[in-house]
């Protein structure tokens, strides 16, 4: 069984440790990772170019996957890196099982009114809002309800944890359980 | 050909009025909207499992559609809503058409070099990077390459414009732009 390694690991300055570590890992719980990054890119001629043929390789390595465990701790701000988003919608719409984790304890609507200072009110209908009037939602869930959501429904489960920050990417003991997780689902 | 309306706009205190105008709008381009909120919410004991209802609803509706309009104007913070990320993945794997479009003109990487001051550094690769040495992506894009690489591949693209603050999501000249485009690809 294929699992694809979705996540904000690629941007870090040593995303090829932390990635080979995360492949490591999913080849002991007896799965086949495959991971953004696993394909040569093409020489290009633009910026925009490159960046296409990154994407094509990443939705062809997706393709070829049975299932994704995404890293949801969250990337420069309250949420989820948005490129993992797209890939954890992409796997659920292909039907395939779906596990995250996040590297944070703290859900959505804790991280949203600490952005806010905790100034969150109550509108008309008792919904949360923001001094901008943006609603926060408040339905006890990790992320956005799209992504919690999306993930429950095919069977998976979101692993939290809290880990020191600067070890915020590198602590793998929360994508580790969505191995062993996936593992009784999945293997024996 | 049902058009899937996608965005932050749910969360605005006049979200109703929002998104009543912009399937106004997509019924005058000849399309059949479907937006989130279209179907009624039942009732349910738990926060969480509102919210698990409320993904399944929105679910339901992407996959009854043929095409999807995603809104990626920034969203608390440098990138798109999550929520329509994960929805821009999910049509994006159905094959179906994606546009989209963001309320701002300024690109990916400069949104995130605003973020870090303007402290980016190349790396022995000439990778640019912030002070706490996260890659940050200039591939000339409005965002994560996974979302302009998923659109273009679909044929679509990503209109931007940059609109009064006041009226980041009440401005609909790109989303209209997005329609007109659509309509000399798929109707007469």
């Amino acid at each position: 069984m294929k699992v694809y390694l979705a996540g904000p690991e690629v941007f870090l300055p040593n995303a090829r440790e932390v990635l080979d570590r995360k492949i490591d890992l999913t080849r002991r719980y007896g799965f086949t990772p495959v991971a953004p990054g696993d394909l040569e890119v093409p020489a290009t001629d633009t910026k925009r170019a490159k960046g296409f043929a990154i994407s094509s390789i990443n939705e062809r390595l997706m393709t070829s996957a049975d299932m994704i465990i995404a890293n949801l701790t969250p990337f420069r701000g309250v949420a989820a890196d948005v490129g993992t988003a797209f890939e954890l919608g992409f796997m659920c719409a292909r039907g395939c099982p779906a596990y995250a984790f996040s590297n944070t304890a703290s859900n959505h609507f804790e991280r949203v009114s600490r952005l806010y200072a905790g100034r969150i009110l109550g509108d008309s209908q008792d919904r949360p809002r923001g001094p901008d009037g943006l609603a926060v939602e408040d339905f006890d869930m990790v992320d956005n309800l799209m992504l919690d959501g999306g993930i429950e429904a095919r069977g998976g489960v979101v692993v939290t944890r809290e880990v020191e920050a600067g070890r915020l990417f590198e602590d793998h003991r929360a994508f580790e359980e969505c191995l062993r997780i996936a593992t009784t689902r999945f293997l024996r």
